[in-house]
């Protein structure tokens, strides 16, 4: 996403991006009934929308994107380095976490429980990151995104500014509800099914599991996500 | 999904629908290395799987349908009526939450927390069916799924085998950390940015909140559910 411009769809997106001073914009595409309804916005940004009916969005981006007559496209964000985000409260670290639907509910989930920074491997392609600007609803906007090419060394370099790195497993002998809550904290997740590599595991402080006691033990990575900072917040 | 035949696919669904004693099955189409990845599954289901090209199942199913080269077609699952279900435990009440993709995030975080049935208004198209059944990831083999014609008078009925009915509320003046979490609770969830409808609430015994202190205060409903069933069940 540091290549190309970001497209951006749908109302709580678009209408984020229009209202962060960090973004500068090259243009806004808009069904008439769409550009009426994020009017506050478009003037807060300062932008002329380009009126357009909504099947050209179809045609552009595919009839899959809920893009509710609205495509804006904007310079990428400057996110900051690891040495750059804020050192207290909670980061959350991905593990291998690459669906941009999951990612996106994460960074939402992340912004609700004022999560200071998301780190992640994973670089998107255009398609996927406007899927995940759309599952984000918004929050893309306001969680700093930070990309690292190695996850472990980012885990030591986090250690090193004091953060205790938490790592969420199924088979940990801890529960969640009794780790220590005490910021600065990192919590990282792995996929499902797969859950945290070997090296990940052994480079964290803690290993915490959330007690399911259901026939199926195993949730999705955003739902673990949302009980995992619920947990660590009360 | 009464009148006509479950269609379901992917790993997950497939597996946990081929163990499920009370599942007629009409036909397996399958890829070779998927049916020898379900090969245990397929036994015990006594079935015999039609071995097909994957591009087969890209052709019926589309090819957004993450169906990893299985297709299992079954009769629908006999779900039970609202006075047939468990009386102890929790139960999930769905306020015109209707995307598939969320009630099937939903119908897995239930069957992890053993959630005793989940209640909904809504009626799914054969392919909203297969991607309910997919984002389930086998819960739906699990939990029973009760479709009624009006929420509230549901609402009235539970109330009559003594559940407590727990809405969850953004404007709620109780914290959900404070609800009373002794058991039958009727736990009801409303759409995104609609929340719960006014008679919904109005028939509720007590309204709670999730505490979010974010810039953007709204989870996706399914993290939302996730949250206030570890929250009820602590």
């Amino acid at each position: 996403m540091t290549d190309t411009n970001d497209l951006i769809y749908g109302v709580h997106p678009v209408a984020e991006a229009l209202k962060n001073p960090k973004r500068r914009f090259v243009s806004l595409l808009a069904s008439k009934n769409a550009a009426d309804r994020i009017a506050a916005e478009v003037a807060t940004a300062k932008l002329n929308p380009q009126i357009i009916h909504p099947s050209e969005l179809d045609r552009r981006l595919g009839t899959d994107a809920v893009h509710q007559g609205l495509l804006l496209e904007a310079k990428p964000l400057i996110q900051p380095r690891l040495d750059q985000i804020e050192k207290s409260g909670i980061v959350v670290l991905l593990d291998q976490v690459t669906d941009p639907h999951n990612v996106g509910a994460i960074l939402r989930t992340c912004a609700a429980f004022r999560v200071t920074a998301l780190v992640a491997t994973a670089r998107h392609s255009p398609e996927g990151s406007g899927v995940l600007f759309k599952s984000a609803s918004g929050a893309y906007e306001h969680v700093p995104y930070v990309k690292v090419t190695n996850l472990s060394r980012a885990m030591e370099e986090m250690k090193s500014y004091d953060f205790r790195i938490v790592g969420l497993d199924s088979e940990a002998s801890g529960s969640i509800q009794e780790a220590n809550r005490a910021p600065p904290i990192a919590l990282v997740l792995g996929a499902e099914g797969k859950g945290l590599r070997q090296l990940t595991r052994a480079n964290c402080d803690e290993l915490v599991r959330v007690d399911l006691d259901g026939p199926i033990k195993s949730l999705n990575v955003s739902n673990a996500a949302a009980i995992a900072l619920y947990a660590l917040t009360r």
